[in-house]
């Protein structure tokens, strides 16, 4: 179909590399305090001696299976500076973010690595790749961020003669703004820490910050269902999705972008994101945005307990009146978060008070209000009087603001945990309230269980930190002593209890990570087989050779 | 997947039939008032004399060419109580409500009749069916509450060798109430009216009230993305969904209630709606219920003009004051709504006001705002704000109030029209904020040439009813003097045009009335080529055989 014409262009940006072997900015890598190691001593074990990881240069790379033909009809497409085989492009782009990724290649044993990294920069020339791959039989993994914690960008071949992976940042342009409609079109492989940048500049947000936001893209977000910190208040990524566009094996999919919402069938857009790269490449993107916001108020409480925090936040979202961010951290966590926090004057003060009001070993929630001014002060006022019903105690805007500070240092602190030799992951769900504290209990003791009885018992917190009205996320923390030597079969073992359980208790495999290639072994359960086979047939129609991203999100 | 218990069975009810040649209770027919009666026979010619419908046993109907092999299974699946093949059955499941349906079967030519009608009374009987189908080679047509006004129900066989409907209607039950999280599961045929009955008595409410209220169902709902006139503020029907159980031709497909949203690949349930019985049959959903309100406040207002009215909507959605209840007629819709309003002092009075005030040929803005006393009260204040910045002037509840009391009398009045001797017919659209006007005029434009060239000029008015952030949709109402003997071509003509200008616009070919048989025409464009292949690609397999609903939704 036709597209409509934009109304504003406003440039482009490119975006730079990621460290090689962790997380994020080379230059910036915040290692563990001392207080929080001893801590960690003391509660998991002995650490032993910490264990950086390997050069670039040892690294094992087997060399590229790249047919020549295949290369010659590559650089046809993108021309030759847009494909590279050199081992920091195959070594960086060999994997995503996931406990299993980051351990593997600090050891320097990636499990494969991309025979080549293919660079488009236009919806036209990924259309060409596309076609010069379905030709030479080669797989391709779309790669946007490579922020991945389930195994997604991993350059896995299938039954295929080599793999790329098709690095998305040479598509970064902020195409249109509509602002009478409030939608920005954005390309794929766009970070979403730059279109908030460009788009603040003309007074918009998107208002999507997912852990992940400084290198994650806009496709990357849509293909995987995406959510941010603020998703109780502005959405996931797959609720601002309005249009999309897609190349495909077959052609280019196109949800447009100037219909809202419609009874015009079964909903493409909802089929494209979550197919994590399986059905084509996201070349672009048309987004909701929201004005600018004149204020933004951070706020903390202390509940007595979960089960009283859970109740505040479903009463605040059942009755319309949930902060934009709502999360509240179970016991354990917020234990957790008091231990990492040092031995401060404020924090004795604080703890003393707790104890004073029998709040000690309570529940901490971290809540924010951004808008207009006059809105956000109306929005809050409602929702404290709700919060202190259910027993919540202002502890001010202090600790709320010290965890937002913190939010993106998290990923590159574990970095140092890994070589410090503790095991440090997350996995989250979600379900209905009156489910919820079942399907929470059953994963922690699943986690603690399988830890335990392979002798290093672990740390597990947990916080709710997305709200809908029938229901909520649970997102588990989990740090643990390595099992030097069996680090996979560790996290293997204890993923699969946690995974086992929330099936069990009717919880969804991921709430905002999505499947992969870690989650693949439940998605059979959650979809039911006929759904699973409906999702296949349409992947079959539109990737006739299985050339897109083989071996991610459909079962084996 | 296992499914989760039900908290609580609150019972069951089954419906009653519509009357067979028209909309509703037989027993029900409101006609035009002669003051009405006038005002069309000025503006739009004459209109010759009544024509009321043929009795029952003169339509024309075809034997039934169930094979007796076909119906012995029929038979087994479901006991021969559940198996109808009398005049009045085929009859009254031989058509839905489009005008092309209504003015055919009053004639008493039905283009096509069900060879039976089959009534299974569990899901387990559905799926008997469907297995009977494929063997005896039977086309199946789900048939809810059969109010579809794009032919959804029309009884095509397509290549098979003959066709059944089949009814849901005793497949009506409540199946289970959660309170905490806020969900009622229904069974698929169970009228939107008793679930809405049912629940209200609990303390519950779903809020969804389309113009067909009386006679539609869950199931029915879900299949075409119904939306209601309280839709901008409890969500679309498909907003509502949070589980269901569709059986299909391989099996029964499973969205699980005990997730609310999830990242867990493509999301199968925004396949499932729309879907329009062509995957399988919707047996039960679970959709989200709030509190019964406490109170409902209406309010009408008048702008100067559709863009002043059309602005203030946009702010108030966009700033997320929106009532729950917004809808804004165009000029020339308001012309109508006074004109039908008779000529009581209370009109005078009003026009002389609106006169005075320079609003003579303004536009008609009808809200309503329902909920807890007090929130109702803030949540007025700020939208009365931004309407009266927009120029709104407070017309008070009585206008807004007598709309509300008339909306579901509309569909009886058609037939009364039909009666008559006038072409009365509804057709949607959707598009951005910024492209609204066009498409509105573009829209206006192609039916009044149309109707104009064929010498039957029409009135042609519009109204917002459903907002978006990005958007909204535009609801056109058009009465015109039928040309006698060639009503189908007269509306044929009328209709290819308007839908031209809805595609060419960039507008949803449907934003609630789905696509049935009269919008296939237009889907492959608004959906791509690569849109359709991926849905029929999941449609072959799910349906190898292609007996559901066969001619429906896909482009031929």
């Amino acid at each position: 179909m036709a597209t409509a014409p934009a109304p504003t262009l406003l440039g482009s940006t490119t975006a730079g590399p990621m460290k090689w072997w962790g997380w994020g900015d080379p230059g910036h890598t915040p290692t563990v305090t001392e207080h929080a190691l001893e801590f960690l001593q003391a509660e998991l074990g002995d650490l032993g001696e910490p264990r950086p990881p390997v050069a670039l240069e040892d690294v094992a790379l087997p060399e590229s299976a790249l047919p020549a033909a295949a290369r010659d009809a590559l650089v046809r497409a993108v021309g030759s500076d847009g494909v590279r085989d050199d081992r920091e492009a195959r070594v960086s782009h060999g994997r995503g973010c996931s406990y299993f990724e980051l351990v593997k290649v600090r050891w320097g044993k990636l499990d494969a690595a991309p025979d080549a990294v293919v660079y488009p920069e236009t919806p036209e020339q990924v259309a060409a790749v596309i076609d010069a791959c379905a030709e030479h039989d080669v797989a391709i993994v779309p790669f946007g961020g490579g922020t991945s914690v389930v195994g997604g960008v991993e350059p896995l071949r299938g039954e295929h003669s080599a793999v790329i992976s098709l690095a998305l940042e040479r598509l970064a342009s902020v195409v249109a703004l509509d602002e009478q409609s409030r939608t920005a079109t954005l390309q794929g492989g766009l970070r979403v820490a730059t279109a908030e940048t460009t788009l603040n500049a003309s007074g918009y947000t998107i208002g999507h910050f997912p852990q992940s936001y400084e290198f994650v893209t806009v496709g990357g977000c849509v293909v995987t269902r995406s959510a941010g910190v603020q998703s109780t208040g502005y959405g996931r990524m797959d609720d601002l999705v309005v249009g999309l566009r897609c190349q495909t094996p077959i052609g280019e999919l196109v949800v447009s972008p100037t219909i809202p919402h419609s009874a015009a069938g079964p909903e493409l857009r909802q089929l494209v994101a979550g197919s994590e790269g399986t059905l084509g490449v996201l070349t672009e993107a048309t987004i909701r945005v929201r004005p600018r916001p004149e204020v933004r108020r951070w706020e903390a409480f202390m509940f007595r307990d979960f089960q009283g925090g859970t109740e505040a936040l479903r009463e605040l979202v059942q009755s319309r009146t949930a902060p934009d961010v709502s999360r509240l951290s179970d016991e354990e966590e917020t234990r957790l978060s008091l231990a990492q926090a040092g031995e401060s004057t404020g924090k004795k003060v604080l703890e003393g008070y707790l104890r004073l009001r029998r709040y000690a070993g309570g529940c901490l929630g971290v809540f924010a209000w951004e808008g207009r001014s006059s809105d956000v002060a109306a929005r809050r006022a409602r929702a404290v009087r709700v919060i202190k019903r259910h027993g919540g105690i202002a502890l001010g805007a202090a600790p709320a603001e010290a965890w937002a500070e913190a939010r993106f240092v998290t990923p590159y602190l574990r970095d140092d945990l890994l070589t410090r030799g503790v095991l440090a992951e997350t996995l989250e769900t979600v379900t209905t309230w009156s489910r919820l504290h079942e399907l929470h209990d059953a994963v922690a003791n699943a986690l603690r269980t399988s830890l335990s009885d392979q002798g290093t018992p672990p740390i597990v917190g947990c916080h709710v930190s997305h709200l809908y009205p029938s229901g909520a996320s649970l997102y588990f923390t989990v740090l643990a002593r390595q099992k030097r030597g069996e680090e996979i079969e560790q996290w293997t073992a204890a993923k699969k209890a946690a995974g086992d359980a929330i099936s069990a208790h009717h919880g969804s495999i991921t709430h905002h990570h999505a499947i992969g290639v870690d989650h693949r072994p439940w998605l059979e359960r959650e979809d039911s087989p006929v759904g699973i086979a409906m999702i296949r047939a349409a992947k079959n129609e539109l990737d006739p050779k299985g050339i897109m991203n083989p071996g991610k999100l459909l079962p084996g």
